[in-house]
């Protein structure tokens, strides 16, 4: 059986050598004989490979001293509590853009530590766009964003600019195009679009900003104890954090961040066109702010839904469904999905297009 | 090479069926084609499989209508805080049993949230034993306990009675013995040790003990929000669930608690027989209160050291040093590990008596 084109929103598509080596190590981890299920954390090869998936993170978004790097558990969900937890001093204000159900859930955790002000929303055309042109306050603790919306299909192009700290939820589009991290002061990404499978987040912060909030923080929700830890503050999730580790290894061989940004715009320019040429689908989002990561779109007659489908299995695509809280159709373009699945899917769209058009 | 025989305290060993199926998976999850790291976790395939992990525990513990079980991320020590976050009123008050490191970070964090009052201790002899004779105030929130304590060798043999509710961590003897689940109110444990790999926690909770704490809890820390999500409020480990699921049912299939009770009886009356009679070793904790899960013992003459580690080595053993603050040595025998690996032990022991005897 050939493998499935995989355009699955997230958990997302892992590099076929990844994958392999994943695998092996579930039944001999480093020659050991054992299972990387079984053994110690503390043992010397793992603690070497959280070594590793750490350096891997700064090497390849290139982050100066200062920064520090984490892995943590919880998801971007358990950060929408962390970051306000950590960040927003006690009778402290941070501001939040809206860009979708993400962005708006950060937001209802913020609230129950301090003043929450939503400076920017695109609520008022179901988040089809990233608001712009708005200021962003000077009297605040931090200003957060989500700088890829999976539901949507949107992307900020141009990150904004802020005199505050910035907070930014990157889970969806890390590691897929080149940014400066020291524009930002905390990072965080759920690892299983772009980094790795599902079970553990990475965190980027700047030390000076931790320790300033004036809260007691269980220990589990501070940065800073994690950091002291090395990221091993208590049983880390082990097998999440390797393949984390062989996917950006992998990432880094093959030419880093640079490299895969090219590759990711070649796939969506190719997907776009065809979307913009054809006159049997709509594209829902924004042109100017179109995620290169997940592209939405609608069939032009929704009759139709049955025979699109059908043609997508036959060509063995899988994972095109839109996300529950919008329908229609959405294909992910994560860093390990080739050029060639976009180009299957392409193919199909257009043989669509000539039997219905 | 033959696999060594893996006394690792966690993670743990896990059986060889095990590790052939999760190895399997990784690269075709349920002939999908496709890896189960990257397949969404709302795809039918692996929600039928949190069922089957949840289902599995009430099967295991006979767990009756009234309690939920859901998986959660960040180990027990996440526990140590969502438990007083979501069951400490505010002005509330909890007792709790001091039986090593474990319960001692248990009790710094519940600190954080009201009057945490310890009412046990076997600090004065380094955690040799479990308290016993005290009696439990019936003016309290909850009573909390460790039942298991891996770095000391000790083991609550019986529970403590208790006429308020009681929370108890079983992160290292879950599964490996019969017990009465109604008799709790609370069961968390991380599943590193006899149940799964690293990365998920599984909670076993009372409804009704549930939404009584007058407290505003951030969502992924509050119990209920993760009952309602059936363990999928937000992205789940899911790796860490698909194993704990595959080794829940390599319980059932053998036999269950039951048959597994009565294999660790044999293994830990091998050990510890071996123990009381070889002068060359000693034991660390109280007879009366030793672990079946983690045998904790010294050299009688530590300057042999070098010795005791090439035989152990030469017999293919591994994982067998003691935790880093108490030195020494530890067999971990938990659920996985075959009775042969404990013999293998003795063998070695023995044979070391006979040559420094």
């Amino acid at each position: 059986m050939s493998k499935p084109h995989n355009f699955s929103a997230g958990p997302g598509i892992l590099p076929e050598e990844v994958l392999t080596q994943a695998a092996a190590a579930v039944l001999n981890y480093n020659n050991s004989g054992l299972s990387i299920l079984e053994v110690s954390h503390r043992g010397k090869d793992f603690v070497a490979d959280m070594d590793k998936a750490t350096q891997l993170v700064k090497d390849l978004l290139n982050i100066p001293a200062g920064y520090s790097v984490i892995y943590l558990q919880g998801g971007a969900s358990l950060q929408f509590t962390m970051v306000p937890y950590n960040l927003m001093k006690v009778g402290g204000k941070a501001a939040y853009a809206n860009t979708g159900v993400w962005a708006s859930k950060a937001q209802k955790e913020a609230k129950l530590f301090g003043e929450m002000i939503e400076i920017a929303s695109s609520k008022d055309k179901n988040f089809s766009y990233i608001p712009k042109g708005y200021e962003i306050p000077t009297d605040l603790d931090y200003f957060h964003f989500t700088s890829n919306n999976t539901i949507y299909g949107t992307q900020y192009r141009n990150f904004p600019e802020s005199k505050v700290p910035v907070v930014c939820d990157m889970s969806s589009d890390i590691f897929s195009r080149w940014f400066d991290v020291t524009k930002f002061d905390l990072i965080y990404a759920g690892a299983q679009k772009n980094m790795g499978p599902a079970g553990t987040t990475m965190v980027i912060v700047k030390d000076e900003f931790l320790g300033k909030s004036g809260r007691q923080i269980p220990s589990m929700l501070d940065y800073k104890i994690h950091i002291e830890g090395e990221s091993m503050y208590n049983t880390p999730a082990v097998y999440p954090v390797y393949v984390s580790m062989l996917t950006l290894q992998w990432l880094k061989d093959h030419g880093g961040v640079k490299w895969i940004e090219e590759i990711n715009r070649q796939k969506q320019e190719l997907f776009y066109t065809e979307l913009d040429n054809n006159p049997a689908f709509i594209g829902t989002a924004s042109k100017e702010d179109r995620s290169w990561m997940n592209a939405c779109f609608l069939l032009k007659d929704e009759s139709l839904d049955a025979e699109f489908s059908k043609l997508l299995k036959e060509a063995n695509i899988s994972g095109l469904k839109g996300h529950r809280s919008v329908g229609g159709y959405r294909a992910s373009m994560y860093n390990a999905l080739p050029l060639e699945s976009v180009k299957v899917l392409v193919d199909v769209m257009k043989e669509f297009g000539r039997k219905v058009g």
